[in-house]
């Protein structure tokens, strides 16, 4: 256990997802360092009346407490245990939150500790790969089967278009979608997070498709960037562009490599062509339980990617007015070179 | 502006998005007590770079600071302005934050402020109301659709009842569900808050279903539990005393009621009849731009209604390896009765 903690209050739900498959929208997890004696029938998940059935069906070993006031309830029970230093989510645990766990005055020492389990969590094993695999396979089939059955074309909406790929990756294993799925058509696809409106799709348009599937609990996130009909010059060039920028970005993905290196390698093929203003976010970030997690691909971040690290590769150019071109991958870090999960072309697609 | 505070420092995007219109998933707001001099121009909305336009566009009537470290420099200009007391929504605000915006040293005094903003967004306007009654009509339509179209009938899966429901309530205008919907079959009835799965009607079964739709941001929330073919007695028993209890519960909505009276007047009709255990959560909470709001509507839950509060009415009763029965309502309260927007009927459907 880090931070020179006897035990850790995790208070963050995707964090105690990761540890022990619960699924509730109310828990909390005592977690204990192993070499405390007792540490095992310690360590212990609360929850409330709702979730007695779930928390005993997805969490048979561990002791479950069933409170309406959780926090306190599993506060109460180290405080008996007399746990000593006991680490919190400070990144999680609001100020408010905090305080009222001061004032239980349980004679527990909190420590705030901060992404120790998000740490954990960049690292995907095998299970969590095969997941996030499978949640790129709804997403390619289900793009691919919107554009085969012609449900991409000039006279459609954006909310239309969106709401038919959202059912076609259901269609393809999708238990949820990753996000409100982006559709953003002619000069909205100059906005980078564009959400779908009205706009109908007309020939001539960038069409911008940011969207993702959920697999047992695991996003994959991908952008794909159409013309409908011809592509005009500009339209060619910045999409090359933004091609070799995310094939360049790709290709520094490997183990050690600064997370700001990866960002940079992308980037500067950008800020040659003139574009850099034009680029106006980080390259990518990690994704699993969440569509957004550590580690951040960026600019300003710190740290070093690891073999397992799943993230994506989202360069894009964006000119207001006219339109844009984000590109975007997930794929997971290896020794070998990146392992591609969103296997879609990345060739320009013309629909005619 | 309570609390003795001279601006607060709004960071729950829902806040922000209440106070100013603005949807893009990061921004800081500071706002001022308006009789300070110069409030005006230092009201303040700060957010990065991925949304400059959408800025413009949806707060065209405040300064928009647009900044990658966005919180920061909306404190550094609070300091720059020497507001003084700066209240931060300390149940939003993580440890973690507080700490950065103190090791900020921006000779600010930042003051704790609890649920402020969430307190005027309890009592909805007109153009509130409406909205909600749109989310609410979206829903009750969808449903309607579905059983119009047979799609729910033994044979098939609760996960494809639940996104046949959901591709109802797009098609009736939600621009979003409210939540996964909640699609429980038979035994998983009887689990409050079930996922939907590969769980397969039959006849015999309840089939309980929570969903809701959003329009302009605005979530409706409604429950419904039917019966595939005949019911038999035990589940004619348990659906007359949900909705007796539900009929209570509706009845007690005044303006000036206590909430934890309201859950009471529900509470006491299955207490009597001796299913009190199986009740096993609160009786509603408040909808609008957020599913759960304030208030709550529970048995420890402190407050009094006030006219153009929405809540849900949601009694159930819940027999763990059988069966259970939730009926949900959203309504919002008034002088003269509470105006009902969720219109589907409650009498006991049986679908042969």
């Amino acid at each position: 256990m880090e931070n020179g903690v006897d035990a850790l209050l995790v208070t963050d739900l995707v964090n105690i997802r990761y540890l022990t498959g619960f699924t509730g929208s109310n828990a909390v997890l005592l977690v204990h360092s192993w070499d405390m004696r007792g540490a095992e029938e310690r360590t212990v998940i609360g929850t409330d009346g709702r979730y007695s059935a779930q928390v005993a069906a997805q969490v048979p070993d561990l002791r479950a407490e069933i409170a309406r006031a959780t926090a306190r309830r599993i506060l109460e029970l180290a405080g008996e245990w007399q746990l000593g230093r006991v680490g919190f989510e400070s990144h999680v645990v609001t100020v408010a939150e905090h305080q009222s766990f001061v004032e239980q005055r349980t004679g527990l020492q909190l420590v705030p500790t901060n992404g120790l389990v998000e740490q954990l969590r960049m690292v995907k094993d095998a299970y969590e790969i095969a997941q996030l695999r499978a949640a790129c396979a709804a997403a390619d089939a289900g793009l691919a089967s919107l554009l085969e059955r012609g449900l991409l074309r000039p006279g459609r909406t954006e909310r239309q278009v969106a709401r038919d790929l959202e059912w076609a990756m259901f269609e393809h294993g999708a238990e949820a979608v990753s996000f409100e799925t982006i559709v953003a058509t002619g000069v909205n696809s100059a906005v980078p997070h564009h959400r779908p409106t009205g706009a109908v799709l007309a020939t001539g348009d960038f069409v911008k498709l940011d969207f993702g599937a959920v697999v047992d609990g695991y996003h994959s996130d991908m952008t794909r960037t159409l013309v409908l009909g011809r592509p005009a010059d500009w339209q060619r060039e910045i999409y090359d562009l933004v091609a070799r920028s995310q094939r360049a970005g790709r290709e520094a993905l490997k183990p050690g490599a600064g997370t700001s290196e990866v960002d940079a390698a992308a980037r500067v093929v950008i800020e040659e062509a003139g574009y850099g203003p034009q680029f106006v976010h980080g390259l990518g970030h990690g994704v699993g339980l969440q569509i957004h997690e550590a580690p951040g691909v960026a600019k300003t971040s710190t740290g070093t990617l690891l073999a397992g690290v799943a993230v994506t590769v989202e360069p894009g150019v964006y000119l207001p007015g006219r339109g844009g071109v984000r590109i975007e991958d997930t794929l997971v870090v290896r020794e070998a070179g990146p392992d591609l999960l969103t296997l879609t072309s990345k060739d320009l697609t013309v629909v005619e």
